[in-house]
């Protein structure tokens, strides 16, 4: 998709230059609210998670807007519509929380991104026909207690009472974390949105992955949040002595295996999806002798659950084969699965004009990776824009965003607000 | 190789019967000289070690037959030649050492055939017109002091004065193992003999591979023990998030890792040689990350030098075009090198037409795995004649050999001697 050559390459206003450059800024300062001395890395419910807050907390308040923290530790802020309600809420966000060993950018980006669009329209006196709330959750990665999007579950209300029991690296459980971080877990219930009030969910995030730099684009629009299946596959051959076992009489497991790959790769392309083998064993696993037996993974991915299903069912097929052929046994576990989740299409083409109307050619771009958007898609229409990384890099230090890139996800997303709000006047004048 | 139709299928005599039974019993018996409780191992130059060689030259003594230990605590014995001398002497040898966990025969059984079989000749009143000397080494598998084939170096003369310093897991050095174990590290020399007063050597071994079962054959002669070059190998492509980076912008390592060995089973067909992969492993090593890097093992044997080093560099050449193909680098490090040793043709005529003469099949097969024969061959020549084993399994619990092929085995063995006797006596009338 090329951007129609009438429309001007994008230009940011000098509001937003210096809103991208302050963003910029505080992604570094965010950084530095750290649990490790060299490195990024704040999970959930800590002293850096509160120290976050209330640093993000302030920046909304100079801008204008309210700030508070939820029953689940979520920071909070609104620009709230004029006049008397009840209002639909527009809710905007990302995560604040990252990864051991993190980039400045994963979650907060979105955040900071957010925070000032809705900082410019309040600066602007422009009236919105809904509020709009801005969401820096407390956990999305899960680093601290292994269960991802705590923070956006419990917007969602589908906090699961299990939970307070998961307990960190130090025994910690869930629930007394809540406790010390001045959150009642009687009250988690409070965090929780009802689907009705909301006109929808936003969130900006860095790609992660390579294409809008192979593009050549700054912003991606996605149409689905892959559904993931996962596998532990063990081949079994016949192990031998790597010496006296004569080519023709092995039943070599990792030459099995390794048709295997070749076939997850060859399958992967044919569905036209993502499909990895990231771990690789052999056993007895000695330099001498023929494996016996192989066990590796298989992560397939997809926009949409069907696709998947039927890539997976295919694999299958082909592998069972390929070890008959051979004489040889495999067998399959399923270790995760996860649904996929279609983005909203009229949010898809409000974000995709908005792209369009900076001059920018908007990518679509199916996400891999998952995201706070997958919460909140049960009870409401969620949309997200995606913006250039370097390398595709992310979960690493060496995690890169521009400041002109910045600028244009902010400027999309100021059009975007204004689009939302001329449709929510239509819809309901 | 088919054996001629007109001779009679092979029948031991009475007496040759019994001794394949008294064999099989004494395997028996030196499999409980153990240091396991539940299991087989007897590394050099422990107290098993010390009951094995007693107990076998107690047999020896028994057979009527000269038992004494040399300066590296290998097990001696002679049948000598009457008359005065000087007198060559042929060499009849295996180990008496095992590896951790191991059967009941690999090695063992080659010792105790020799030993039967010079009984037999004395017992018969046979006259030879050469000495010949039964060899059990007491290190061959390494598994005590990490260095192969001690005990054979020993008789050989290629014993290196920095393996005194060798330690075991428990920090002993091995020339305080040798003092301890009543031998003067100082006269380790005086176990070596000189090439110029011997026949050749010659050995009987399991084959710890399945050719000649599935060859329905019980014995095989070797033409040669394989020289093995082994390598450390590393592609290296770029490692990237398994849900975000699209088929084809990946450099995945695994899969560039997969043609790889795909490649060596087929340069070992072509070459009709063996070729193994039997480690890999993936970097970073998780389901959700395409792997950067892969490191793997291959380990290359063929029964000539030259044909070994065409393989290695046909594979290499086709690994770097494979791999460039795909945008990665990869680089060979080689971690063992070993020479292949041919068997004397003379000797192998010899052994193919003692088993011949039993309405037997000789099957030729390049040994895979290390031998004694290995050590001898730099100062006389080797021959060694294989004895089929079930499933080709060694050095595992489930070793196992027939009575009947032991019997076999002795009888070839038996008419070797007498072969060389009749030859010894033309060349030197």
């Amino acid at each position: 998709m090329d951007a129609p050559p009438e429309l001007p390459a994008f230009e940011p206003t000098p509001a937003q230059r210096s809103a991208a450059a302050r963003i910029m800024a505080r992604c570094d300062e965010l950084a530095a609210l750290s649990s490790l001395p060299d490195g990024v890395y704040r999970s959930y419910l800590t002293k850096e998670h509160a120290r976050c807050n209330a640093r993000v907390s302030g920046w909304l308040e100079d801008a204008g807007l309210a700030a508070w923290q939820d029953a689940a530790g979520n920071l909070c802020g609104r620009l709230a519509a004029p006049g008397p309600g009840p209002h639909r809420t527009l809710l905007l966000g990302s995560h604040l929380d990252t990864v051991r060993n993190a980039g400045k950018y994963d979650g907060i980006l979105g955040v900071l991104l957010a925070l000032e669009a809705m900082a410019a329209l309040r600066a602007a006196g422009e009236a919105l026909p809904f509020h709009v709330d801005l969401l820096g959750f407390g956990d999305e990665e899960g680093a601290r207690f292994g269960t991802t999007l705590l923070g956006s579950r419990a917007v969602a209300g589908s906090w699961e009472p299990a939970w307070f029991d998961l307990r960190d690296g130090d025994g910690t459980t869930l629930g007394d974390a809540l406790a010390a971080f001045g959150c009642d877990p009687a009250n988690i219930g409070r965090a929780s949105r009802a689907g009705e009030d909301l006109v929808g969910y936003l969130e900006v995030h860095i790609e992660q992955g390579p294409v809008l730099e192979d593009n050549n684009q700054p912003l991606g629009v996605v149409p689905s949040i892959a559904g993931a299946r996962r596998f532990r596959v063990r081949v079994s051959g016949r192990a031998g002595h790597a010496g006296t076992v004569p080519m023709n009489m092995r039943q070599d497991a990792l030459v099995a295996a390794a048709g295997a790959v070749h076939l997850v790769e060859r399958i992967a392309e044919r569905f036209e999806i993502v499909a990895t083998v990231g771990q690789l064993r052999c056993y007895p696993g000695a330099p001498n002798v023929i494996p016996g037996d192989c066990e590796f993974s298989v992560d397939i991915r997809a926009g949409r659950d069907r696709t998947r299903d039927l890539a997976v069912e295919a694999l299958q097929d082909e592998i069972g084969r390929l070890t008959a052929s051979r004489g040889m046994r495999v067998s399959w576990e399923e270790t995760h699965r996860a649904t996929a989740v279609e983005c909203a299409s009229w949010l898809q083409r409000v974000l995709e004009d908005a792209v369009l109307a900076l001059g920018l050619s908007p990518v679509s771009i199916v996400s891999g990776a998952g995201h706070d958007a997958m919460s909140l898609a049960p009870i409401t229409d969620v949309g997200m824009l995606f913006v250039r990384c370097a390398g595709g890099i992310s979960h690493h230090p060496a995690e890169a965003v521009t400041e002109e890139d910045v600028a244009a996800a902010l400027a999309a997303l100021e059009l975007t607000l204004r689009a939302l709000a001329a449709r929510e006047g239509e819809e309901n004048p």
